[in-house]
């Protein structure tokens, strides 16, 4: 009988085309689908709880899937040393558990916690390329960031601080549990938490509230967009580098 | 008139084969040759602190030289813009200054400070693959690493814990002024403050350390090293990959 397992991982986003399996191969989930095929002699799908895009990095993903018969031998330390054998260096299997099979890594999200990190200051540190976004004309105080990203939290329609995945977004409606905005040295870090958010949403929401604390729009700009769902999308999406998905909170 | 101006720069070591110049031109003082280069129209000779290896990060390295008399408008500010737009964000100028002629970035060093990263535990976190040292089985804590880091400490004949460059080392005689480990969850830091140090020694003392620390040679191992200079040389060297050179300190 077949054994569902999870998997908690993490990894640097940069050496990846995202998390989704793609003809190139070189995705998160391929990667682990390579190893799993390895250890297992037999192809094996996994399920990720979300998708993280090209480049975004991951301390705490969730995936999970159900492991053949053939190598029910394996015990989670014994996984995750195979996997991790079986990985490049930036994709990092953390922990490894069996779980029962009513777990499904994507379907069972409560909450997921995303954080942004940002460097202000005329010069990125080299250890942060690829880990942040730099964003030299920032000033604003981590108080001031704060009160932008206020606007956000709560239940919104959401629509305009959603790209498109090939077609417009629909239900696009979601609550966000909170944000918050902490500061160190030239480092800025927001952390969002939510039940789910839209295709690029966390870049978008960052990339508005920037853009408002460099003084180029208005703070009226993102109640304005909030109110009035389809009137105008928010170009502003705060890059790849500095996205982090921290952690998924599963129902019970 | 030509002006000594100094540059304290920090770069990720991954990219680059080092400090010191090279045929192959990818090494940290090439590429910023290279880069006054182009901004003076001319050739321009800098001057590091220290050389350090391939692979091996400087938060704090220093450097001078001498700009013409054609670059004489160029403010710290401007020379700043100038040479990080001519480096790869891997390598940064993070501050420059005018100096007086009776600077040199290498003869008036008073200190050096260099920190090694260590991870221990079965899994190296994605975002420390090349920039701290995975040793699984180091089960000892910082108290007790840093027992066995306290016999470096003080004036001794290094011999043992220098590597041959070209030739074996001569004037081996170095004074540490500071050892000090520090841990945070599975790291462990470990900073080296010195006048001088030889080549590869704060990368001996370190894979000493962790070779007692793990249990496979006998604590008494190192004081028997320091006291008979030639008698064996130390061949475990901890990898590039932890070390930083953190801060150059100058004489007045």
């Amino acid at each position: 009988m077949a054994t569902r397992i999870r998997l908690d991982l993490a990894y640097d986003g940069r050496p990846f085309a995202g998390w989704q399996s793609q003809a190139s191969g070189n995705t998160i989930q391929d990667r682990i689908q390579f190893a799993l095929a390895r250890i297992c002699d037999q192809p094996v799908a996994i399920f990720g709880a979300g998708r993280t895009d090209a480049g975004v990095h991951a301390l705490g993903q969730v995936a999970h899937f159900d492991s053949p018969s053939s190598v029910s031998h394996l015990d989670p330390i014994a996984w995750r040393r195979a996997l991790n054998a079986n990985l490049p260096p930036e994709i990092r299997v953390v922990r490894v558990r069996k779980t029962p099979d009513s777990f499904h890594a994507r379907f069972s999200v409560k909450e997921k916690i995303y954080r942004y990190d940002l460097v202000s200051g005329d010069v990125l540190p080299p250890h942060a390329v690829g880990r942040a976004w730099h964003v030299p004309l920032l000033e604003a105080s981590a108080g001031e960031i704060q009160a932008i990203l206020d606007y956000f939290v709560g239940t919104h329609d959401f629509a305009n601080f959603a790209a498109n995945r090939g077609k417009p977004p629909t239900h696009t409606i979601r609550t966000i549990q909170s944000i918050r905005v902490t500061a160190s040295g030239s480092r800025l870090s927001i952390t969002f938490r939510g039940k789910g958010f839209l295709y690029k949403m966390v870049r978008m929401l960052t990339g508005a509230a920037v853009r408002v604390a460099i003084g180029k729009l208005p703070p009226t700009w993102i109640p304005h967009l909030l109110a009035n769902p389809g009137i105008e999308k928010c170009h502003h999406v705060a890059p790849a580098d500095g996205l982090y998905l921290v952690r998924i909170l599963y129902k019970n």
